[in-house]
């Protein structure tokens, strides 16, 4: 009798809108993990609040990974554990220096900016007016420091001439600060060379936003 | 002529308030690295916001190491540095699993509540209830999420039984949580335990901000 194939794929629950869903989606397909994506819309249906998504992700938020048998919550420890297990090519430079300022990077992104530019903050704000100036505040604080941060450490890419996590949290911030937030690169040059050379990465090309919403449609 | 001693100390800008800076502290105790803390008063004489502390960190944040010769920013950044060039003992568990574990632990922490809590976002609110309703509501989520993924790997400590970067997170947060915003931990009784348990380690207890801010008085 045939043994039936066993579904090797893994399963990323995440949303085209979602940058923390950019993040693994670009670092599987560096990685070339097969993949299939499921929908789970943050914004309009909320359906990361239904009960069938809980039982997925019980802190009711994208990203999830279905990879290895095991369901993998939060971004960065996704990234990582893709880091782990399937170490080539690699998210990370060499050296511990080197990857601490990439890490500096990604934190710069993962707690300085995402969370308090987050679509979810909308309704404890009196107007939408006071929600855009905290976002804009605090995104704004946030690339004052990754220009400095990356005025010392890119080259082509943020570090250096290797992609690498900071390049996965970075493309996907930059995204949401200009074109959901209407915010202008103007003031950090370095920002802007290293997120136009990233942009045309088919890493990000292939991955980006607007190519996953068109498959939502 | 005799050589003058290399100063080969560590130096934290900190401050004893801040639960990014005790997770570093507590990671300096913990792998035994020589240190001295230079307090940096972010709250009151609000220190972080002069030239002088902009030339070591021009994110205006604390905490920041200088060690090695390099100066580390970004609380998660300086810990898998010190994990990279110090690794034992180790702040991680040994599978890639389990480290995954800790880092969703780490996250739901370092994305999910320290950026929504902070004290630098008060300004920005209308009144300090709004304020406070919103820190509240950011913790409480973001304790849910906790105490399932603590449900799951919890043993003494966050994971199992090894202290890992997950209980250096953890600790700080929650006293955050419980003295300065009198949050109640009852609807969360796992983390409660961990988190008793925990206080009780050297490493919390020796590194607590109670006896920081008495050095700095």
């Amino acid at each position: 009798m045939a043994r039936m194939a066993t579904e090797t794929r893994a399963i990323l629950y995440g949303f085209w809108l979602s940058s923390c869903s950019w993040r693994v989606r670009a670092a599987l397909h560096l990685k070339d993990i097969s993949y299939v994506e499921r929908s789970v819309d943050i914004v309009n249906k909320r359906s990361q609040l239904t009960d069938e998504y809980r039982v997925i992700n019980p802190s009711q938020k994208v990203p999830a990974l279905i990879i290895d048998g095991a369901t993998i919550i939060e971004s960065m420890a996704i990234l990582q554990y893709l880091e782990d297990t399937r170490p080539k090519p690699s998210l990370m430079p060499r050296t511990p220096i080197l990857r601490a300022r990439m890490r500096e990077i990604c934190e710069t992104v993962v707690s300085g900016i995402q969370p308090l530019q987050n679509v979810g903050l909308l309704s404890h704000f009196d107007s939408t007016d006071q929600y855009k100036n905290f976002t804009k505040y605090w995104t704004e604080r946030g690339l004052y420091s990754l220009e400095d941060l990356l005025q010392k450490s890119s080259g082509q890419f943020c570090i250096e001439n290797q992609l690498s996590m900071a390049d996965l949290c970075l493309v996907p911030q930059l995204y949401n600060a200009v074109t959901r937030h209407k915010l202008s690169l103007d003031k950090f040059p370095t920002i802007s060379k290293v997120y136009e050379t990233l942009l045309e990465e088919k890493t990000f090309s292939e991955t980006h936003p607007e190519n996953i919403k068109q498959k939502d449609m």
